[in-house]
């Protein structure tokens, strides 16, 4: 490991425990039932722990959407080919995806990095150029990446973060990606972190057909036989059998607990980012947020190992950030619940 | 019965099923995997299928919020005192209550109707003046309210509906309540209309502890044995067991159902006025939609009873339309979705 890689993984902030106990007091003395936001309550005290306040603007939210192809598409494990990667972040870059659609809705922004299409982006606007490679390697046949590569994911996501923060500051995250493939690798992560069996993990995908789910089974597990990944080693696993969209949102995910940010999980890829983050350092846990529980069933293994309940549950598998948005505007109610409801004390003093 | 009841409870407009079925349709037309954004396409579809066109304007939406005070609160069954009632009215006036603050956060509007506070709001501006009495009698000693009583609460209701209505549009409406003691209510209601038994239903309601959740059971067992509400007479029961403010959600129901205007239930309260609705018109099913699960336990058997999955779950328990508003909210940004992403076939016309 480089010194600049132990340094994103390394000294992340404490959360304040007792403005953590002072927001769930705050809580108990609104006008309304004790404890009657129910785990909103829980949510938005251990944000406030997080900022350092329980009186927070939060005014910029941004979904960090990484891009990134996957080699292992050459062994039909996907819905879609994968050329639709290439297509859907021109369509980010219109507005026409749902992600897009939600944003707007919200007030959300979106940063969109190509960390690794299978396509030349380099004339378009609107977009980070970060490119490392044409795709990842296939999986199947060799390691997705190497050490270098995976570490240079992870630090090209921190710095992402960190330049557009710099541009204007971020109050809240989520995370967001597009990856013809990506529930594959995600899956391979999640099995190994986990221990979960991977017929266990694995999912139809964006729309795998049934029987084909088995083909899906049989390639992570030939993967995960042929490249031995060490499962102690959060950077051996995201090499072997991970993408560059996966590393780059684990940078995010550092960066932003770095600077006390709230990081909002989406579905299963965005698992399986948690607990690489976690294996690297067990401290930003307290940084991760969850918003939806998608129909892939991976994710909710994921979940469960985390020790977090989701928020909401449509049996949604979108991606792109489009469970983390609803996620993020849940924590922006919460606080203005905390922050603008009466007391109950106050409450005889109207008249 | 009279005509002017019978009238409020008959003749609801059929749902459009082509127009549903046209909308999932659309949904798989869309630049995402098919069913990717899961539940949330069927309720959009279903909605589509009550307005009579996928691409309504949802311009007003309206959490109409029933005030009323409960006899039984003699009986010692909930956390706070009923004066509570009177106090957060003024609360809800003033701009403090949460439904408040979320109403700000979402763009809804709120429309507060006293139908039966137990105090004198009559010189109060800003809330709909049409109270039956002060507070129901107590049903643990007679029942709540007269039949004609539980009929007129249907039609203030109804017309509380319809005066906001003509005012101006509305095209999306919330169920909401504050009455201390509607939590026994609601269960017995949901005990009779169910057939689960009474001790299964019984929560905490506002906070009860747990050694007086079992006085809370004896007192609606009581009340149910003394009145013998029919279980097949929806006005028996709201007359014997309910409360104006259950019986007023129950005439916002079928006004919102008369204009084709899609409604979103709370939690517990809520769950009961539906049951309700269905006894009086099983056809109002098709305009109900669900937001949160609350954390009564009556509010899950409501809902299975019903068939209906809740969109999110935080273990709220805080009535007024606080999960109602997120769910108004689900369904404005699904609407979003169907309306202005890109179509898949139209992905490789960008450049």
């Amino acid at each position: 490991m480089n010194n600049r890689f132990e340094e994103i993984i390394g000294e992340i902030p404490s959360i304040d425990n007792t403005i953590l106990k002072d927001t769930l007091n705050h809580f108990d003395k609104l006008a309304k039932p004790r404890k009657s936001l129910g785990k909103l309550e829980e949510i938005v005290a251990r944000a406030a722990a997080i900022y350092g306040t329980a009186n927070p603007a939060i005014d910029r939210k941004v979904i960090f959407l990484m891009a990134a192809d996957h080699g292992v598409t050459n062994e039909q494990v996907s819905a879609y080919s994968s050329e639709i990667t290439y297509q859907m972040v021109l369509n980010f870059l219109k507005g026409g995806a749902a992600i897009n659609v939600l944003a707007r809705h919200f007030g959300v922004d979106i940063v969109v990095t190509d960390i690794g299409v299978n396509g030349d982006l380099s004339d378009k606007n609107g977009i980070i150029h970060k490119k490392i490679a044409f795709g990842t390697n296939n999986m199947a046949l060799e390691p997705a990446m190497s050490r270098e590569m995976a570490e240079r994911s992870i630090e090209i996501g921190f710095e992402v973060f960190e330049e557009s923060f710099a541009r204007r500051p971020i109050d809240l995250i989520g995370l967001g990606e597009m990856g013809i493939g990506n529930t594959t690798a995600s899956s391979a992560i999640i099995s190994l972190l986990t221990g979960a069996k991977v017929e266990d993990v694995v999912d139809c995908g964006a729309g795998l057909p049934q029987d084909t789910v088995q083909r899906k089974i049989e390639v992570i597990k030939k993967a995960i036989s042929l490249n031995q990944p060490d499962p102690y080693d959060a950077i051996s696993i995201l090499a072997k059998v991970g993408g560059f969209e996966i590393g780059g949102l684990v940078g995010c995910i550092f960066a932003a607990a770095k600077r006390r940010v709230p990081i909002v999980m989406d579905g299963l890829i965005s698992g399986a980012c948690a607990l690489l983050a976690l294996r690297l350092n067990p401290v930003i846990e307290d940084y991760l947020f969850t918003s939806h529980c998608s129909r892939e069933k991976g994710h909710k293994i994921s979940l469960d190992h985390l020790g977090m309940f989701p928020i909401f549950d449509l049996k949604m598998f979108l991606g792109e950030g489009t469970g983390a948005i609803f996620g993020i505007n849940f924590i922006e109610a919460g606080f203005k619940l905390l922050n603008e409801m009466t007391a109950f004390d106050n409450l005889r003093n109207n008249k």
